[in-house]
């Protein structure tokens, strides 16, 4: 790895660049415009950002068609899924090039048939943040049952089965069997007052409980505590692949 | 493991009684009026339902009190987390013995403050569900794609930490800082057009992409190697509980 301290320096001879600047749509506006003056006729422009659609900093650029967004997850050394958005304009060539090179660093892209705000990861991420902070807010469950039911219940699953495999193994007849059975109860849990404000007395209560456990000082330990356990969760789910 | 023909049989000198019939509020009455006639004045009758709160079918019981809801996830031998939900009736005395008797099980106990009809972990579920179908039927991603972005991303931090927990590891200042960082866009994701319907042509997408995958007549096959990579998981998450 090299470190540059100038832009034109960093982008001599350079195919792909990831940007990851901070999560403030003018910032990547900025700073794609001036890579937009300084890359070569055949680079990559990716941007990381979880929060904007391609589309909203790329359109005033001559290479517009070679920028997409590649969203990681965190720690994204250690989790392979990426969410890739094309904007209207990226070429077809441009997203079969960044999704190539991602399989080529071990990551798993999930591309987007057209860019929306809301990725895969992050909105599925968001639905299960609804209603953790709404199960609070109702005083059914404390953010530890939460957890609790997460970590030692339906993640355990979903870290080697998606959501549709595994309502596809819960019913004898497959997933049209699992919905006839479960779908009326299922769906009938939804919440349709809106999303729940998580600030303020929520937000005290759900931080208290987290400093509770976790002194902010030690955060950073515990960030590196959760990286050794994917590294080793990676390695158990490549030694279950090898098995016969 | 002893099987009866009678319920008579069964229940002579039981202490704990878990109900597994139909998923069907008729069917629990009439079994539970059965055992409250049966069972021994110290038992308690606890039901498996992920539908019915228990006071659909224990309100005209004289042990009333020492009924409640244990809801197991698939397979419950494999996953510690239980719902537990007690009836307004059920007593505290009934509550701690069931806690203390999955406990000793080496199950999990996630135990609701009051009954409603989502449990805990099939409210979670089932908003994941609904942003499932919503990403399939919208036509921005595949079953597939959805499937591999759990399996290759959220599911690997959710088999050991839970959402508070991933959410507070995932910005420096901690729980607080991330939804100052993230909660905006992560709260406008959020359907307010209601739930869609798993029925129709959606089911018919979905079906046909799990059934692709694996026929019907590996669906047996393929629990079983569901449940030894839950096996194999369980296994790995305690090494790691043991490493210093």
């Amino acid at each position: 790895m090299h470190s540059f301290s100038t832009l034109e320096e960093a982008l001599d001879e350079t195919e792909y660049v990831q940007e990851n600047t901070a999560e403030n749509v003018d910032v990547k506006r900025d700073i794609f415009s001036r890579l937009d003056q300084l890359i070569n006729s055949n680079a990559i422009l990716v941007s990381s950002t979880s929060g904007f659609v391609p589309s909203s900093f790329t359109k005033h650029l001559r290479c517009r068609d070679r920028c997409l967004v590649a969203h990681p997850l965190n720690p994204p050394y250690l989790i392979p899924a990426v969410d890739i958005v094309p904007s209207p304009w990226t070429s077809s060539e441009t997203l079969e090039r960044t999704t190539a090179f991602m399989r080529l660093c071990g990551q798993i892209p999930i591309v987007m048939k057209k860019e929306d705000p809301g990725f895969i990861t992050i909105r599925l991420q968001a639905m299960m943040y609804h209603e953790c902070w709404r199960l609070v807010k109702s005083g059914l469950a404390s953010p530890e049952d939460i957890d609790t039911a997460i970590r030692e219940g339906l993640g355990l699953r979903w870290s080697f089965i998606g959501p549709f495999e595994t309502a596809d193994l819960n019913a004898p007849g497959g997933i049209r069997d699992f919905v006839a059975r479960f779908g009326k109860n299922l769906r009938e849990i939804f919440p349709t007052d809106g999303p729940v404000d998580w600030s303020g007395e929520l937000m005290d209560l759900v931080e208290a409980h987290r400093r509770e456990r976790l002194p902010l000082s030690e955060l950073r330990e515990r960030q590196l505590w959760r990286d050794r356990r994917l590294l080793a969760l990676a390695a158990h789910k490549n030694a279950q692949l090898k098995l016969p």
